[in-house]
């Protein structure tokens, strides 16, 4: 223990040290002020020119912003209950954060993709992880709304997701952590030889964007970090970096720190689907939910699956080999052509860059440095492309410009460095403010990257804004990349972590956005279509009130014959049908959240009345002139009274 | 019914008329885009000059942004749960949620104040209402948290809140809707002269801020919409702004627009202070939570208590009056010298401005047009100083500059209109994009405006940004206002309705900005200050985690002997003693959220495992370059298991 803590102290000494911020404001501000204001200027009543879908990380949800302001256009609750929505609060989006463990109302959203179509992003959903608890989530880009969610069993710390295959044909979520599969008591020290990693295929309806587990290979019980799809000659394949190929599984600071290599894995997915649709693979008794959205009820419905269909790699000769990469690598990246696969060994000196064309070689002439628990190790040698020679210190990931160039950040020496593919030389490095993670370049991750901007997304910015205590907002960087020299344009705050984000112009996406729920295409059981058929109706302490909005009353706004002890169900229907029109509503001492409801949309709260009393409620979103009188007050009797349910509008209840 | 119905939808008809969109993109933008582009931009790594508070409205939350930048730094958790920074779900903040009708994970927070001395706006904390379940928060601006929550009784819509007088003496609390005082089973017909209004005075401790009600004042069952205290001439009042002075209960949006003249109150505090601090009053029962989070302990305490002094109005001659004000006034702002109270008739044609000399005068001479519930009503020319004519359409708010200037929002002709105190005369315009409600000049309610920029808050966007489906963002626009003539800079975009804000200068609050918790002054019951004392305890089915963090381990990071059934306290203590280095924590199937846990800090989550197995948990926040290595595991054995209780970090559990 005290050696392990030692070797831990010197480890971390040297980390620290190099964890060093660039703390000195940008030195060509002055310079360089002038035009970057008037490049991240967007004049207002006009749009930018891109979308960023950026993850919130640890805030669970996912955040709109536009390119290049920087401004937050929207934050779409996936994950993390959200009060100011009702998600997860209201009747209708409850069940979205069902799990096998129960309601969930929490998780870490770590890697947002968007879906693709012949290896281009498409503009239709973006899917996005959900680590802790594991799930992917879609969310709607007409609607900008989670619309489904599947937990992936016998995962844990769901990291290696959520990125899509060419033509989402799956999205692909690998474990980060292993675990006994399937889960049992057992003496963590056992865990070498004993814990396994699962990589989760999951296909995608092409139509409706339905989401099932097709199969999920089972790996040896290393830690699986990264991974993106093979693209144009590569299509079929998949790629994931592994950590802790040590197996070890306490102090991991240190105890997977050990090996000079560990290795990114290539799996050919077309070759197990293949093995799968002809009857292979192990079905295996499960437990997880699969949550659908239904846009034409407004309702969310959680489904338990029971069994999930798994893979020994063992059993599909060919599909899965092993590629040694230095040392813990990150990222794994592969460029818009599919030859390249750039593995980020954090704990690494350079960069290791394979080829594909190399590694489908290797596999042939069986170029084999052995195996892991059976699964062939290909020779370092024999798929490496090339490196790129001390770039800088802590490489995390690398996106594409779709120009030739690679951009690849370092979290230590806090850079994005710009390098060409082929000949492996850093052609431009610009500092970070500070420590960055993941960065974006709008479709970066297809085979057309639109190569105008880079984001760095930074763990760290101490006093890159004015403070706000102890707690700091992270941050993200805009630099133009237009030209051949990366420029600093904007530092902008963000929601959560910024871990990762996807972009596209806006153009793919805008056309497509609704404007409203149309009124008679909702098919909410308890939606009020007009106010003639508004209505109070009691079934023993269940109370189902049938309320309408309309600029700017409720109807009924009066409401007599509640009780003690009752559960009354608010169903409010928005009976507006004009763009930007939402009506909120809330109840005094309700112990939810308000409800937002869009246009043409029926939403439910539930309030048990505690006190006898007169109460109010109102409408939370300011909706015309005359939105500070839509108001209305319900009596609460005791639980004996025999006060007479009733309900008006207008009219005094005699 | 009928006539009701069909004025109403003559009076909407020409309401939505006029709620036009001025929906094309800024007509000067061309021109501007330069000069505004370079004014807001500030340059990497330098800072705002001013912070804005700007509330959530219906998010229940309060954002911090910079000025003129109109970047978003934090949003700072109040009335809703947050589980990014597990504000309501950790064990340490679930007690700020409290009321009198149990947890409330929700509100709808409105008008943020910054505490004053000798009338200047002093920075240290930041007051905000809670409209729908009655509650006042306060913000320490030292550490950006909420740490204070206090229930209001005897009040509904929590509206005309939350204004402090010139030295923090009181933090003024109206009713919106008015209720049965004290509540009981009644007819709602029945409303007129028998709901009552109370508006709460509560006074700010000078040293620590403690907020405690010193009285209530129970008024006629009027609609109290906003108020502002005097200052300068006029410190020791307070003006209130007031409704539906029909007593109308149903059907607002018409039957309590019926009259010409609605009220300002202007109540003498200062006469009422004297009278309750002699014995007068009546103590009434009631029911309220008082929370309070301790900076020492990491912890936040709820108490409920048990009574409030309240005051009819009518035992304390000279303290109310009653000023005739056309037409629903909404807006009730004094300027900074105290002599003029501008009430925005939202249904008039006209501004109406009440000089306090006059009133005291018109009080002094008895100039009264009767009175209400026994309130002498001022004669209304007797107070009235000015009529700005016909500015626009819709008027709600008004702010001052300092330079003599006013600038009042119109809701239904989108704009802002500047004039000039004394001589009323209109001098500049400015549309906006689209229905503003409120309007911001740091300081603009204090002695001592920062008379440089105005933000409107608008309520519709439309097209002004990237759609993002049905719902979208709300909007705040900044315009210079440091010449003659007012000048768009900047659209920016904002977290919920930008309801209101406060703002002020940077200076005034960064110096004072803490950057971390001591950990020696760390007092929480379950803090662990060195690994040394990490340990966990069984207390039959309660098992409490003694953990620490540090970059980068948990300690332990693994754990036996936990069974099903079990409800497992993780008390982590970040060690860090640097800035802007949090750890995060989570566990697989918590039905809690993570926990974000700043430098020196303790916090608690709760997790209840239902399923045996080995089950990990990792840190969320992004800490140093092997933050991925960050991670442990549990063991969860059968409920009648005998695997004993033991930890480790670095050494297997033998």
């Amino acid at each position: 223990m005290k050696n392990i803590l030692k070797s831990m102290v010197a480890l971390l000494s040297i980390l620290v040290a190099f964890t060093s911020c660039n703390n000195t404001s940008n030195q060509n501000a002055g310079a360089l002020s002038g035009s970057a204001a008037e490049k991240v200027y967007v004049n207002p009543g006009e749009h930018d020119e891109f979308y960023a879908f950026i993850s919130g990380g640890f805030s669970g949800q996912l955040s709109v912003y536009g390119l290049p302001s920087g401004r937050l256009f929207k934050v779409i609750p996936v994950f993390s209950q959200d009060a100011e929505k009702a998600y997860g609060y209201n009747e209708e989006t409850k069940p979205m954060l069902n799990t096998s463990h129960g309601f969930v109302p929490w998780d870490d959203s770590h890697h947002p993709d968007i879906s693709q179509t012949n290896g281009v992003i498409d503009g239709r959903w973006v899917f996005i992880n959900g680590n802790n608890t594991p799930r992917i989530a879609k969310i709607d880009l007409s609607t900008f709304e989670t619309t489904e969610i599947i937990e992936v069993p016998n995962s844990a710390g769901n990291h290696s997701s959520s990125f899509v295959t060419e033509n989402t044909e799956y999205v692909v979520a690998g474990t980060r952590f292993s675990v006994p599969i399937p889960q049992k008591d057992m003496p963590i020290k056992d865990y070498k030889g004993n814990f396994k990693g699962a990589l989760s295929f999951i296909s995608v309806d092409p139509e409706h964007g339905h989401m099932d587990i097709k199969f999920q290979l089972i790996m040896p019980g290393f830690d699986y970090d990264l991974s993106h799809p093979g693209r144009g000659k590569s299509h079929g394949w998949f790629f994931f970096s592994t950590y802790n190929t040590e197996e070890a599984s306490t102090l991991m600071e240190v105890n997977a720190s050990q090996n000079d290599k560990d290795f990114i894995a290539a799996v050919n997915w077309k070759k197990i689907e293949e093995y799968v649709n002809n009857g292979g693979g192990t079905m295996m008794a499960a437990n997880y939910a699969h949550n659908v959205y239904d846009e034409s009820t407004h309702t969310a419905t959680s489904t338990m699956k029971k069994e999930v269909l798994t893979v020994n790699p063992l059993d599909v000769p060919g599909a899965v080999y092993l590629m040694p990469t230095p040392k813990s690598p990150h990222g794994c990246d592969v460029d818009p052509t599919g030859e390249y696969i750039v593995g980020s060994g954090k704990l690494s000196a350079n960069l290791t860059v394979h080829s594909f064309t190399k590694m489908l070689a290797a596999i042939e002439n069986e170029s084999f440095a052995g195996d892991a628990y059976g699964i062939p190790i290909i020779d370092f040698e024999a798929s490496l492309a090339g490196v790129v020679e001390q770039p800088g210190l802590g490489p995390l990931h690398t996106e594409f410009d779709g120009k030739g160039n690679a951009y690849t950040t370092f979290f230590i020496s806090s850079e994005v460095v710009k390098w060409k593919l082929g000949t492996w030389e850093v052609v431009d490095r610009q500092p970070c403010y500070y420590s960055v993670g993941h960065l974006m370049i709008p479709g970066g991750n297809s085979q057309k990257p639109f190569g105008k901007y880079v984001v760095a997304m930074n763990k760290i910015t101490k006093d890159r804004y004015l403070p706000t205590g102890p707690e700091v907002t992270q941050s993200a960087q805009l630099y133009d990349i237009s030209g051949d020299k990366m420029e600093l344009l904007l530092d902008f705050p963000t929601v959560g972590e910024p871990h990762y984000a996807a972009g596209c112009p806006a153009d793919l996406i805008k056309p497509r956005s609704k404007k409203l729920f149309k009124l008679e295409e909702n098919n909410h059981p308890y939606a009020t279509k007009n106010e003639a058929d508004t209505k109070v109706v009691r079934e023993g302490k269940d109370v189902h009130v049938y309320m309408t909005t309309i600029r700017s009353h409720f109807s009924p706004d009066n409401i007599e014959g509640i009780k003690v002890g009752d559960k009354v169900y608010f169903h409010i229907t928005n009976l507006e049908q004009d763009y930007d029109v939402p009506h909120g509503v809330s109840m005094i001492g309700a112990n939810t959240s308000e409800l937002l409801i869009m246009p043409g949309q029926t939403e439910t709260f539930v309030w048990e009345p505690k006190q006898v009393g007169v109460w109010p409620f109102y409408c939370t979103d300011f909706c015309s002139a005359l939105h500070q009188e839509m108001q209305g007050y319900v009596r609460v009797s005791a639980a004996n009274s025999s006060t007479p349910l009733r309900w008006s509008l207008g009219e005094d209840i005699e």
